[in-house]
């Protein structure tokens, strides 16, 4: 299993290094992560943040203390020109992870959200702003010049199969497919989107505001759409399953079960159906 | 009272800037400061500490949470280009602390002790390696182009009497005369040193070691010689009655008290008695 993740998000906060996606994704594998929040560490303290609030910073970004370790030591390593990809490896080991988590490329690439309020870096637009802003579309600056981090994509070169997560199409799965080479890497290979959309909301994000607002009604059809041809099934809930004949009509696979995850618990259960799902796909 | 700080102990941690002296004026003078350690904050807390430990960073330089926050901040504002000057002055309002505290410079000046077992960075010599190696020299790297801080020239022009605290002579007070214009603007005015020598030893810090390495007999005597004419007066202890004469030859006028401070009210004491001194100096 190798994990490529979106970089986009990265930005500089308070002079530190911050990759929110490369630390979720981390966190959670290592079993660290705050399961209430959906960000940031388990058992967090926030001596720092208090003091830093004290002293007039912006308290737009909460850092817990171990947190902000994290991106102390990253900003460190940057500084001394170790590549992303391999301090997220560092971090890996340190954390006992024993996953293959690369980020997208070491190349820095900016999710700019442009909107009816301005124009905002990623986080000011998600965290800062809440998302409230009307979105008019996205930019990644710098994709154009990246490159894709070292092992990227060899991983996607020999692997059975791509599965597109039910992350955010628009500023999450985008950037990643943006970076020169991926999208051409991927489209060799069976790929598989999940659904972020159930209905026309999402369980969690912005998603279907995001599609709402660039004049597409949200579903898991308008995911399909999306992805186009680089997909050949999507796994979508139960509950769409009147867009299963439209899903076809586009030339891709609905792969329908209860998509809903809540516990750990469901995470497992789905990946196992989808890995069967693979299976009878690949043999039939 | 204007109070005028050495800042070639200032060096760059973690990414971070680290400016111990001004810290530990401003913590002491606001009430923060930690009177077990001598440094760092009084209630601190460790939880980025400990974290950055298990990320395998060093940890010869312990970094409190409050005090991690200082840095934090004031690194942010360097990078903002707020010179250091303006952001003690920033701290002191945010501390509530009615007292001008300023950096001997805005430009960056390093301290650096040649030893028998190489040069280092002060931090390094006093923190790092417990000012264990033989001193063979002191190097302000920098300080031939710096400036003093603005209102330093200015403070030290129309104040009565300059005094030179019990400090360390080599790397803490001689940084400060070594800024170009400060020895010449307190050559005009009544200065007075306070002795950090008691017998042959200092109560705390390498000064009297330093003296010794160099093949100087530490003394209250030695600490006369080594500021010559700049001085008027020196502050010694009771104790130190045999040197009085030595000191006098050098046109130096001995003042004799206890000079030991172990407590805050040893501090006003002493400096009651000096300023009463001073009076009587002044009047003639």
């Amino acid at each position: 299993l190798t994990i490529i993740v979106n970089t986009g998000d990265d930005f500089t906060h308070l002079g530190l290094w911050i990759s929110p996606d490369l630390d979720t994704v981390c966190y959670t594998l290592a079993g660290m992560a705050n399961p209430e929040t959906g960000w940031g560490r388990i058992n967090e303290s926030w001596k720092v943040f208090e003091s830093l609030k004290k002293l007039g910073m912006a308290d737009w970004f909460q850092l817990g203390d171990t947190d902000l370790a994290t991106h102390i030591v990253r900003s460190v390593w940057l500084k001394e020109g170790r590549p992303l990809s391999q301090i997220t490896h560092d971090f890996c080991q340190l954390w006992d992870l024993h996953v293959n988590v690369l980020p997208m490329s070491d190349d820095p690439v900016q999710t700019w959200v442009y909107t009816d309020e301005g124009d905002f870096e990623f986080q000011e637009y998600f965290v800062h702003y809440k998302c409230k802003p009307i979105v008019r579309g996205f930019k990644f600056v710098g994709v154009e010049k990246s490159s894709p981090a070292p092992g990227v994509v060899e991983a996607i070169e020999k692997c059975d199969v791509v599965i597109l997560c039910p992350s955010n199409p628009w500023v999450s799965i985008d950037p990643i497919l943006a970076v020169p080479g991926l999208w051409k890497a991927i489209q060799g290979h069976l790929t598989i989107a999940v659904s972020p959309i159930i209905g026309a909301t999402t369980v969690k994000g912005p998603a279907a505001k995001m599609f709402a607002e660039l004049g597409i009604q949200p579903s898991a059809l308008a995911v399909a759409q999306h992805y186009g041809s680089l997909i050949h099934s999507i796994v979508i809930d139960n509950s769409d399953n009147l867009l299963a004949q439209e899903i076809t009509k586009l030339g891709v696979h609905p792969f329908l079960t209860n998509i809903l995850m809540h516990e750990r618990q469901d995470r497992g259960r789905l990946a196992t159906e989808i890995i069967t799902y693979i299976s009878r796909y690949v043999r039939g």
